[in-house]
């Protein structure tokens, strides 16, 4: 064992009085001088072609300062890539989903703004609209983007081995279809910018984002303002799970208002705002094809996957990339198919959501595996096993696995949960359900990038100064970040002070999302604090006349080995550095990575994937179904994750106890609902989450892999601790009652009325 | 000629624009959600013992969320030095002028805050008060603070040479006493700030400081909180002139507010509070003896001076030692001798003020050197050129002179100023006076400290940004620090994005003030990007295969000399740094010097003085006088100065005119009056300063002398522009009508009685 002493601690997140205590300053909470107020004119229809827009009567309101549609806005497209670009700031001459931003106006208050918005007036042709994505594939069905033939976005097609060889191999075929929903992301905090503009074109945006320096970037193409001009600043951030990754119009929006008037604008979204117009999670159709042997061992699966993109691209073709790619490695399977089909309708669009494309995959090739173990008479645990990835391997669809912890995350998991006693001795409407997972530990660099810097400085008092490209969201990567520059400087936490994710001061960092940041931005780190250490000894080392190498830091000294009288404290090393040496002690870290991936990936099909690491888990759930209403009550649940090294397993568990609450709400009754493209529960009333009285007990087990790439062996936990709950939970239904949901949410009514069916 | 692009450009302020157009945030302009607004009590008497302060009435006050008194605050005195530190954040048991801070209210707006103010019930007895210096020096007379006897704060004597063999050996001895008043810096902005203190005592102040760095040492000083645990950050700074070096209580009573509310709070100062109880220029008492040969030789010179001090010591030691050393190192004298007593009265305190206790001197000696040229019949400028400092010296005060432009000045100055025509012509009522200065051009590390940091980063993009300790006060020391990185990347500096003064993320740097900003910080800067051109060349040397050394650098691109078109672009480097070497190119640049200072450096009496760089200047003024009234009318001025190189002549003049129009109201109007130690013009109505109409033409000689340290050869300018104006024009009134003014200010009532008295 590694002997650490703060690497490893159970210690509370860094900010967790501030925010308890309702000190922490949130982008909400500032306002500038003048600061006006930004509102958008939002379409109230899916699909409409607009003939003109009048702001004449809005202009002349008292109290408007200025009101923009897209003649004031730059006619450029965007995306998480240019590649894939189409959506417009303001719409140009339509609308394609109810929510479409048409106009903005800056007032002096959010009254004036609100009445500004209702003096609008838009002449519009309503044209006919599609909601379902198998619809919208159809000829003649309305076309949402001209360009773009039966509203196909994108199609990719992966195939490694031959499935129809494999199928030909096969003891048993299955196949079924699995549907999966729209999830809302329902951070506590909405979307929120606060931002001024310079008669010079500087920008300065106090933002709630997870990737400030890409956001910096994006703003700079759909602006045309040089990035180098932006400054990003993000406050405290209140969650994000993807939806605060990609530009959101209304930045670029509230940049365009304070660049026309002069003056500082905010816009916040409300809460319908964020249900109806902010990213979800995309609905999928997965149709899937597994041929097994009798033993068990998969011998060829396909899936042939629809993905709902709704209205615009966003994060939609990197979702099904990540789909493809999920679906495609977990397991030891030799002859892979992946076909899937990124669809327009006039919805909301779909954008990044914890797991990106990995829970629908999961859902759906978990619960055939379950059914897989029934048709075979196999325990679901044991076949799991049988098809296992291992460490050290280059899989068939060109993924390269360094460390990988799946079966120690099966065993445990079977071990901690009772499974086998339980399985022995069980009661009615009780039932247990598996599902294992795969998903990156630490971000992908197949866009081309995967960077994560750091700088570190010691203070002339002998402290230290941490700066970070990465932002805390509230999953605790300031903690963890500092846990690993503190084990390296020998210090307390607390001697580390931070600057974090702020495009003019820190190295940049690609966000907060791929569950990245503790490998990559944990890298930056190290690397940065391994430097500074060394500068530390080094200079220690002139001081005391010893060798760097004999030298021992410790209690804020460093001392010669065994001579511990013989030492130069920090204070002494900052204060020499700053006011005698004149050269203070400073040294930077820089992760984009990795190097190595396989020979064989095709960024073309993600046949292949460049990820530095690869996690794993199992999540096991025990629930109780009500035979009367269909009632589902979740028991116990286990949650096994492969996370190379837990650097502080207090927050892990937090990660892992968070994603298993949304995992299990995705699961009974998180769902996003549309009538005729309006979405008709965008309120917490509607819209049915998890509340505490709703959560199990839940048994985290942390398998300790030490991944050779990993800063202390560590590996990312964050979106894939919601990946594998909802196949874990179906499948427990199942066991319970004997109805198998291919459709979620799995709701009282569907298990109702299955009983009922049988 | 050295071959600049960029340094030596007239360039307009960076900030110009932004501050015209009203769209620059400063301080006052922050608003943060839930933020309190805080107000100080202060004594309406100028010298009392408190016996009781009960606050349970204005506790009740509804909107009213904090009160505190000495009980409080750490029972810490604070001073720019801890070895003179007189000053309680609030007092304890007594107040020693009207103005001094007993308690201090947040409440939820300035009304609430204010009403509780008069809620506030103190219970004193008065104690008889002083407000004289030579009274304050009686035995007998009251004492401000009990262990100091007489009221002497300090006394400083220092002597080379002997001045009496000086006096023994001179043809002629001139002796007088001259006197010096206050006078208040009159920023635009007076001092705010905000503060927010999270409960594991975290905290951010965003202030107007013109030395934020030394803030957050004072700040942890005086209120026992980890310097590292304290954020401070400037906005834009409307000006300061010395009033914002020092700890303003204001801004203390801010930080406990905050902690003890927990909510952001504000105080902001009013006109009033700006002129009663922030600092002001030290008035002086300097009584002069001067021994001088025949031919103009001043063979011994000394100075017995009373500054008034005021309640509290703040900067006045050094002041005092400032006084000394400008007096004492300006011409060429061996035997010198001074004398200095600093002593406490019941006033406002004394602060750093342009010029910082040199304006005080320069006037006294500068106005003797009048005296003495009349005495011996000979041109006042041929006086000076007599006894002018020259390059390469080390004075008999010890102080090591680089680079000296003196004679230069005076030259140039009679040359452009008509001086020998005008003199030969004289007219009527009309006059011309002309006095020399010496000062800092890069500050001086007598105190163990005189650092400026700075970090120069390439962007991904190729574009670079730039973080500095220093502070941009409105000076425009963020336009000629980036024109000499600029210079040095060869790009215009709009390439290059500026992070200025922020504790967390600059290096540190001391503050602007005593002109060492470009010398300084220049330094730091130059060094810093001078580091990354190395990392550029040696990047583009292997991306071209090329030797570092036959590179160039031009267009943002760097190419093989005489091969234009073997280049690789900013742009190419910056993006390959990022994601292909994945090591991005930064470098850092400190200065803390300078490293050789005179041998005969005696800190403890300012024999010697270790600055880096010492400038010189003369100011020549054509004044009319008006007979009838006394009134005067600046004709013509013209100033010349030493300033090693102009980096940007444009700022460099907008220094020398606001200089010159500091000194001139200095010299005829601006007064800060007391009556029984209450300041009775605390207002622009009453308290006098030149208006645009009161304003001359003002010819700025720029004498660049290239200075072997400097950063190309530049020096700083900011505080002497204002040092010799007053001497000028008291010299030139009595040219004009032969009143000999000893007391500033030269106000008509004074000149008109002179003549009436003649």
């Amino acid at each position: 064992m590694d002997n650490y002493s703060i690497v490893g601690k159970r210690i509370p997140h860094r900010d967790a009085v501030e925010k308890a205590k309702g000190s922490a300053v949130f982008t909400s909470d500032i306002k500038l001088n003048g600061t006006l107020h930004g509102k958008i004119l939002r379409s109230p229809v899916p699909h409409a072609q607009i003939r003109n827009i009048d702001i004449s009567k809005a202009q002349k309101l008292k109290g408007v300062k200025a009101i923009i549609t897209s003649k004031d806005t730059p006619q450029i497209k965007f995306s998480i890539s240019p590649t894939w670009a189409d959506k417009s700031i303001l719409v140009d001459k339509k609308v394609r989903y109810i929510g479409d931003e048409i106009a903005a106006v800056a007032a002096v208050d959010e009254e004036f703004a609100e009445e500004a918005l209702e003096l609008i007036e838009v002449d519009w042709e309503e044209l006919p609209a599609v909601f379902d994505p198998l619809e919208a594939m159809q000829p003649g069905a309305p076309l949402l983007h001209d360009a773009v033939e039966n509203n196909i976005s994108k199609t990719m097609t992966m195939e490694c081995g031959s499935v129809e060889e494999g199928f030909a191999e096969a003891d048993l075929i299955f196949e079924d279809t699995f549907q999966t929903q729209a999830q809302s992301h329902c951070s506590l905090e909405t979307h929120c910018c606060i931002a001024t503009c310079s008669p010079t074109d500087d920008v300065k945006i106090w933002v709630n984002s997870q990737a400030p320096h890409p956001l910096r970037q994006k703003l700079s193409a759909a602006l045309n303002i040089d990035a180098a001009k932006i400054h990003v600043a993000t406050p405290f951030i209140g969650g994000g799970f993807g939806s605060k990754i990609d530009l959101e119009p209304a930045q670029a929006i509230c940049v365009l208002l304070a660049k026309k008037t002069g003056k500082p604008v905010k816009i916040e979204h409300s809460r319908k705002e964020q249900f109806m117009t902010t990213r979800m999670r995309h609905p999928t159709i997965s149709k899937l094809k597994f041929g097994v042997k009798r033993d068990g061992t998969i011998v060829a699966k396909r899936a042939e996957v629809v993905i709902d993109n709704g209205a615009y691209n966003s994060h939609g073709p990197a979702v099904m990339a990540y789909n493809n790619v999920m679906f495609s490695t977990l397991y030891r399977v030799k002859n892979i198919k992946y076909e899937g089909q990124l669809v327009y309708t006039n919805k909301n669009w779909g954008g990044a959501c914890r797991g990106y494309g990995d829970p629908q995959a999961t859902f759906a090739q978990e619960v055939m595996m379950d059914m897989i173990a029934e048709g075979l008479k196999m325990d679901p645990i044991d076949l799991r096993l049988k098809n296992a990835n291992i460490p050290n391997e280059i899989t068939a669809n060109a993924v390269k696995i360094t460390s990988c912890g799946l079966k120690e995350c099966l065993t445990q998991a079977r071990e901690a949960s009772g499974w086998i006693a339980k399985k022995a001795g069980k009661k009615k409407y009780r039932g247990l359900g598996v599902a294992a997972m795969i998903y990156t530990g630490g971000g992908s660099i197949g866009s081309g990038f995967n960077y994560s810097g750091a700088t570190m400085q010691m203070n002339a008092d002998g402290t230290f100064h941490l700066l970070m490209g990465a932002v805390d969201i509230g999953q605790g990567s300031n903690t963890i970040l500092t846990q690993m520059a503190a084990e390296i400087m020998a210090v307390e936490p607390e001697a580390i002070s931070l600057t974090t994710a702020d495009t003019d001061t820190t190295f940049p960092c690609m966000g907060t999302f791929g569950s990245r940041v503790t490998f990559c931005a944990g890298n930056a780190v190290t690397e940065a604090a391994n430097g500074l250490k060394q500068q530390l000894l080094e200079n220690a080392a002139e001081m005391l006349e010893a060798n760097p190498d004999d030298l021992e830091m410790k209690a804020k000294k460093i001392f010669v080995k065994g001579s511990p009288d013989k030492a130069v404290s920090y204070a002494e090393i900052g204060a020499a550095s700053f006011y005698k040496k004149k050269k203070p002690l400073v040294a930077h870290g820089y992760y984009n990575g990795p190097e190595d991936v396989s020979a064989e990936f095709d960024p073309a099909t993600y046949r292949g994937y460049p990820a530095p690491a690869m996690v794993f888990g199992t999540h096991l759930a025990e629930v109780e179904v009500d035979p009367a209403t269909g009632k589902v009550e979740v028991l116990n649940f286990t949650a096994a994750h492969d996370l190379g090294r837990a650097i502080n397993p207090l927050l892990v568990e937090g990660q892992i106890e968070g994603g298993a609450v949304q995992g299990i709400g995705w699961s009974l009754m998180e769902d996003l609902q549309f009538e005729n493209g309006e979405i008709v529960n965008p309120n917490f009333h509607d819209y049915k989450m998890l509340t505490i009285k709703d959560i199990p007990r839940i048994t985290s087990l942390l398998i300790e892999t030490i991944d050779p790439n990993g800063p202390f062996g560590a590996k990312g936990i964050g979106e894939c601790a919601m990946v594998p709950t909802a196949p874990a939970i179906v499948n427990a239904i199942y066991d319970a009652v004997g109805v198998r949901i291919k459709e979620l949410p799995a709701t009282s009514e569907k298990i109702f009325k299955g009983l009922k069916d049988k």
